[in-house]
């Protein structure tokens, strides 16, 4: 194994990660880490979206002496496409999501699940009503059907635009109405993506990224709002809870299962099933003293913001947590899950399962989980997790610390009601200036970053300027683990938050939810912008992915941008190799909707840009600086 | 200019392209080839498939250094997720094309064009009829409306699978239920793809690659099969006819319009305004003798096929004949146009014009043609072109050859209608011997062979076997231009082809339409396989795409393969650098669906291969080899 010659403490701000990471090194296993060290240098072509290999007549590389691939495309049209395809891979990963829990639904409504249900009634009645379904006095499963057939259609192709774009103000779908950019159905968009980047379509770098951008709205307020608000609907909708964070949350002497990836519906049923009372005897006469659930990545964020389970760890903990040595399960659904977990797994006596036939893992143990038999199946997954504990090594367990107290569970319902029932005294804090401004940091860990030390150290110089901070998906953990997601992090915060949320009883760092859950974020700015007859981009608000990977986070920094919302980048998407899409991402977004990205690698930095352009917001509003 | 030092002989089998070659050579103009030169050698990386920039902890390569990815994706997992979306890429491309023609359809059931109007009803009943919908009495438009919403609805989430496969054979569909490669919702699929291929979610390659079947089975029974069946109901359902191929179609006294593209949509447009009388006597005001409109690609072969409008060439012949110098407008709708044509057409007083959202060309003329302004903006066109004829520069005018005659225009039904009102006399030929077998050569152009030297050479070796061929795409123009579309061409047929194609009148290589038409091609072989009562992978068929390039080729392989056919490719696509996925293409997909990949770059010894499956097939049915 070529070791990566950086200490640990270079790799990460965490000590759980640092011990982790000795010990990999220790024991010979490779991480991600290792990996990185490999692969770099990177491909510089690839770096840049230069390389194309979109057909056979190549593949071609955009270079001074050969700036046009075989078909006559130039570097701006090969970026341009390049970058479409990653929006679409992005904005495919999060809707895909958001169908499944449709799916869901009609298990529900046509009778044929008994493990799922409708949680929260009184949402669906209201998110119904909202899409233009009939509400009053009807049954709940006439509505749930309508409600399903509705957003079954958002996917197709009859719509002129996606349901909750009745949530967006009406200037901003002017903007996009003028730009051709109202998101029809969502996997239309995605589509037409794939079509438009076919060799000899679109070969207009600016109106293939249009259509990129309308690929991101389908996701935002089409696949993603469906997946929060259903998941919302079947498993509960948030309130706030307090909870624990990091790989302390491990047991030693508990049969631990990790739930890993996006979706709560195997994961919900997973947990359901720790908690039979005959698997947790079994656990017991297997010498455990009980069956621990937690959470990595967003499905732990779903579990964590409904549940209150405790969360493991984000992106780059995935490896480590296997790692302790305690662990008997990781049980995936999809996304984000690095396919060396199944090689660390078998490193240890952990069973690595996966449960999606759209996402098996080589080597795997493969549940195939359906609404019909997801609990009976829930039940022989964590027998499995129990069997397997009797295997576990004591002297490679190593469980580097005590947890972390986090509050979660801030969705929109919620906030609404610690604000006593209206936005309106979010609203006046801004007005006052108590709270300036607000910022959602959301997305990943790249171990091109130290891990979180962008996560965290935007979230502090943030709320110290008293701008009010919403996490999401990875950076949850990462903020919790800091301490910033308990009411006493107001210490931290300038003296506008420290009173504000003092009084409120919460954090200044507010968990948001999973990362399809960005879709609460952007239904808060849409509902402050109309509370203040604004449109999204007049708000003093801003968004932030700053150790960002995925390409579902491109799709959320796009939707973010296109919806109005000025958003940062610890580093850039591979776009770099065309001038042209590079200064339209950077500033002549900020013409056609707006706003536009900003790249800055340091979080000092970063915050200082959030700040200017808050004032400049607040200014626009007549508001103080 | 870097340029091409192999003379113009090695490049093409044509004297037309040879020609034109020299020519820009001579004015300086870069083509495809020059282009192709300075891409070589390429990439090894993005030609073995195992570079992957589906995220940025990236981008990767798998080396025997380096053999896993930054998140621990191996050289099986890269490739697999690379061909799945270059093959949805491909789906998309075809089935965005069917699905305009479903909202063409829309607006004349809606009233909202007076441009297009249902022109072959008696189809249109039929294909109603065939999924479903109740005919009987019914007045067109109301089976027009059903047929649309049901046609919509196979690019959904609604449906277990998509219309058109009601055509299948059970024994076929038995074999895709078992594999889980039901097509369900066109658009779906192709989302499910990307959303597999996201990091982090299909991690197994053989899983990948069956959901990529899938996708191409959605493309080929789904969105091409609809485009096919619709486009035919509009604009007429073809019958055989006569006409002409190679750039002595383009004619030195005419304003010239080379129509380029895929859909009929806006060539059928372009070609009705350039017969109006007013715009007519504008041409001939301007002194050319008249308008005449040729084809190239696929929207080409839309014309040719219900038009006989002649071809002008095929893929790699667009660049070349705008260098005849007498080209007034190249007016294109998407795929397969490359954007170096803008280039070219600016060093003539050609103009290049586009016509759709969504396949935009910098620098190009754009008209947002729609069914409810379709022929309004042609005629708008085509007076574009006669305003254009003026600035013609006689003396750069190089019109290289006198076309050569070509018949067209073999729909199934006209088939069936030439074999006397059903397949038995085919079936009776081929269970004679006289026809041994059937294989469908369609497909593209690549400079990286001679621009048709496999396309014809693998034809010829074919028809002397007795082996009857089909011919889509830019092979058509190919077969045509060396004599093989013409009911004559017998002569360099075997005995048996000879016989029944002489005794039919018709050629030994018959054109089978467009690219989407590949449906028709899969419709014939099942009904073969119905009326032999067995499955398609039991007939004695194959499918050749020797000279492919794009996406679109990718898809169409694939669905013939997962469809039972025996494929051949004269190069591979980009998956050499996986193992795993190399056998699956050429070998493991003949346990699983009965049908493989081959790939061989010699016509003659492809066609040998033909031959021996051909035998093993017709012993398999019991028949004579």
């Amino acid at each position: 194994m070529a070791k990566d010659p950086r200490p640990a403490e270079e790799l990460t701000i965490w000590e759980d990660a640092r011990a982790m990471i000795n010990k990999a090194r220790a024991e010979g296993i490779e991480t991600v880490h290792e990996r990185l060290q490999k692969q770099t240098p990177h491909c510089k072509f690839c770096e840049l979206g230069t390389s194309c290999r979109i057909c056979t007549m190549g593949p071609c590389k955009i270079t001074p002496k050969s700036p046009r691939g075989v078909c006559g495309a130039d570097a701006d049209v090969v970026v341009a496409r390049n970058f479409g395809r990653f929006v679409a891979g992005g904005a495919a990963g999060h809707s895909d999501h958001g169908r499944d829990l449709i799916e869901v639904l009609e298990a529900i409504v046509e009778g044929e699940t008994k493990d799922y249900k409708i949680t929260d009634e009184d949402k669906l009645r209201r998110i119904s009503a909202e899409v233009g379904i009939e509400t009053e006095g009807r049954d709940i499963k006439d509505i749930a059907r309508d409600a399903m057939e509705c957003f079954f259609g958002d996917f197709g192709s009859r719509k002129k635009e996606v349901s909750f774009l009745s949530r967006v103000p009406q200037k901003r779908k002017d903007i996009w109405t003028k730009l051709g950019m109202v998101p029809r159905g969502v996997d239309r968009e995605i589509a037409e993506m794939m079509h438009r980047t076919h060799m000899g379509c679109d070969n207009d770098a600016p109106n293939t990224l249009l259509h990129a951008a309308r690929t991101s709205l389908a996701d935002g307020w089409g696949g993603s709002m469906i997946g929060t608000e259903l998941s919302d609907v079947i498993f509960g909708t948030p309130t706030p809870s307090m909870s624990q964070a990091n790989l302390g949350v491990i047991k030693e002497d508990k049969v631990n299962i990790l739930v890993h990836g996006h979706n709560p519906v195997v994961s919900e049923m997973i947990l359901a099933a720790s908690r039979d009372p005959e698997i947790v005897a079994e656990a017991k006469a297997a010498g455990a003293a009980g069956i621990n659930i937690a959470g990595l990545c967003c499905t732990g964020n779903e579990l964590l913001m409904r549940k209150g389970i405790p969360m493991a760890g984000n992106h780059l903990m995935t490896e480590l947590a296997i790692l302790t040595g305690a662990v008997e399960a990781v049980v995936v659904d999809y996304q984000c899950i690095m396919p060396s977990l199944v090689q660390i797994s078998s490193c240890y006596h952990t069973r690595f399962i996966d449960t999606a036939a759209k996402a098996r893992f080589t080597g795997a143990t493969h549940f195939d989980i359906h609404p019909h038999n997801a609990y009976e199946q829930a039940t022989e997954i964590v027998r499995l997790a129990v069997k397997a504990y009797s295997e576990r090594d004591a002297s490679r367990v190593d469980i580097p610390c005590e947890p972390v107290e986090i509050m979660t569970g801030f969705s929109n319902e919620a906030v609404i009601s610690a604000l006593g029932g209206s936005l309106d005294p979010l609203v006046q804090a801004i007005a006052a200036g108590d709270i300036r401004g607000a910022v959602g940091i959301v997305g990943c860990n790249n171990p091109k970053f130290q891990q979180d030390s962008m996560n965290v150290g935007l979230a502090k110089e943030l709320i110290k300027k008293d701008i009010l901070v919403l996490v999401t998906g990875c950076v949850t953990t990462a903020a919790g683990k800091a301490g910033l997601l308990v009411p006493d992090a107001i210490e931290m915060a300038g003296p506008g938050i420290k009173k504000v949320c003092g009084a409120l009883g919460i954090p200044p760092v507010l968990h948001y939810g999973s990362c399809v859950d960005n879709a609460r974020i952007l239904q808060l700015c849409a509902a402050l912008a109309d509370a203040l007859n604004v449109d999204i981009s007049d708000l003093p608000v801003g968004a932030s992915s700053p150790e960002w990977y995925s390409e579902k986070a491109a799709a959320i920094g796009l939707y973010a941008v296109a919806s109005g919302i000025y958003t940062h980048l610890g580093h850039p998407p591979n776009i770099l190799g065309s001038e042209t899409v590079t200064n339209i991402a950077v500033s002549g977004l900020e013409d056609l909707v707006g706003a536009s990205f900003v790249i800055e690698p340091d979080p000092v930095k970063a915050a200082e840009l959030f700040d200017e352009r808050i004032k400049a917001k607040r200014i626009g509003l007549g508001l103080s600086e």
